[in-house]
């Protein structure tokens, strides 16, 4: 099996657990992709029910404040998944469900205007205590418009 | 008049143009309150649709790092409202919309258990391009679940 | 023995492991107190040495830093050496040294000017894997100048 | 002028105002260079007094904050000069010195081992109030050792 079709799969599996369904996706009208073996990416499009104020065309703060935080859980629950696949399922989810944000930096560079929003993230640190992300969210043009960086607890 | 009710009546002509309806804050459930001539209060209840896992009974992070942001800009908004609540409305829409948020951070310290939250913030650093704020949000045991702190440019 | 005296004794313990000559601490010319059982402080006088440019009197934004960094770790060494203090001097050395900081933040929040500074740290989150900490530094005349929360390693 | 002796002469000008002898600078033995025409590092060897503990050749943390912290305001004082070369030698000092570091992340992602270490910064955000800088620390095996992000006003 190919790596990429791997780490479909593997995703697939963190989805099934991880974004089950939950209003804050919703709202955001989100897919979760993977970029490569060890990136994600989260793409959604310009709604008005995502900007600051109606017509103003710019993303609200709260909403890219959530979109980071989310890439940054998912790609750590992701990468956690990859090492513990061998093992049952119920397991996993116990693995899965201990995974906490224990702090997360937003950086908003520019204005959130765009049609189609990209947001990715990667590892930093990896351990067996703490995971360090890194997140970025660019707009169609590759105009970054945050950037973000999250520490999170494993175990 | 009181301080207290002035702090009321600016705060609402702050609502009426800020807190305007967004899905965000309707998601939450929200309502926004002076706690005191210098600080801000958000209250809202737990609901099965705020956590991270149904059922679990644990406010999903990117809820909390959106509630962070919110209450932060918004007392951003309110103490700036109070500076140029002189100057016609246009103008105060005008400065209001310039406020945007340079970056945030958050700090997640407890499991987001409860039944009544509240997110509070305060003015740390105030000057003519940027605004620092620190904030926090407690159950209804006044147990501490997360801090934040977020630096604004106004204009 | 007061909560006090053991305070000291136990900071003793932690300054003869931890703050062991180092150059910074000299260039700071800084000690440190147990301001009460649960919170510690650095102080440090003004000298020209410690300011960004010769004669502008202003604390230099990397000293700033450093200190709140300091500060920082000193009070996690501290409040884990109280949790280990029955435990061989060996072991309490081994635990001491598996303290890292994951990561600090640092808000500066007015010109670091004064004669006398004082900086002041508390436990905000503890646990098994993950301490994080609040700093405050002032000067004499009770101005706060720079504000810090750092997530620290233990284990 | 090729561009990168424009640079380096800019970086001259630069150096000249801003990195005037400091004990800090000095403690870490360290000197600043260009990258490109768009970046900067600052180089430093391992030496006993950089280290948390003598003989375990570990940088301490409050160094590595302490570097971040310079190179990220030499870069924003580097590029803020690259606008303002025309004005005269007064007015660039003057507003040389209205630089001020508003906030600092610094993520600690492996220890500081290593024999040279480089810390080299870019800009994320450039504006006429606001300044966002991202650091990064290697050593000389190319291993990530620290990054930070930070924001500085300039006037």
């Amino acid at each position: 099996m190919s790596d990429m079709s791997e780490a479909n799969e593997t995703l697939s599996g963190a989805m099934g657990l991880l974004t089950r369904y939950h209003p804050l996706h919703e709202l955001l009208g989100m897919t979760v992709e993977p970029l490569d073996t060890d990136s994600l990416c989260i793409k959604f499009a310009m709604r008005d029910e995502l900007c600051g104020y109606p017509g103003q065309g710019i993303l609200y703060g709260g909403v890219i404040a959530a979109v980071i935080d989310i890439i940054g859980g998912t790609i750590v629950s992701w990468s956690r998944l990859k090492d513990i696949k061998e093992q049952p399922l119920q397991e996993q989810v116990k693995r899965l469900k201990n995974i906490g944000t224990v702090d997360l930096r937003v950086d908003y560079l520019r204005p959130g205007k765009g049609k189609e929003f990209t947001a990715t993230a990667s590892v930093l640190r990896t351990g067996q205590k703490i995971v360090v992300t890194r997140m970025e969210l660019h707009n169609e043009e590759q105009r970054l418009i945050a950037v973000g960086i999250g520490t999170y607890t494993v175990g």
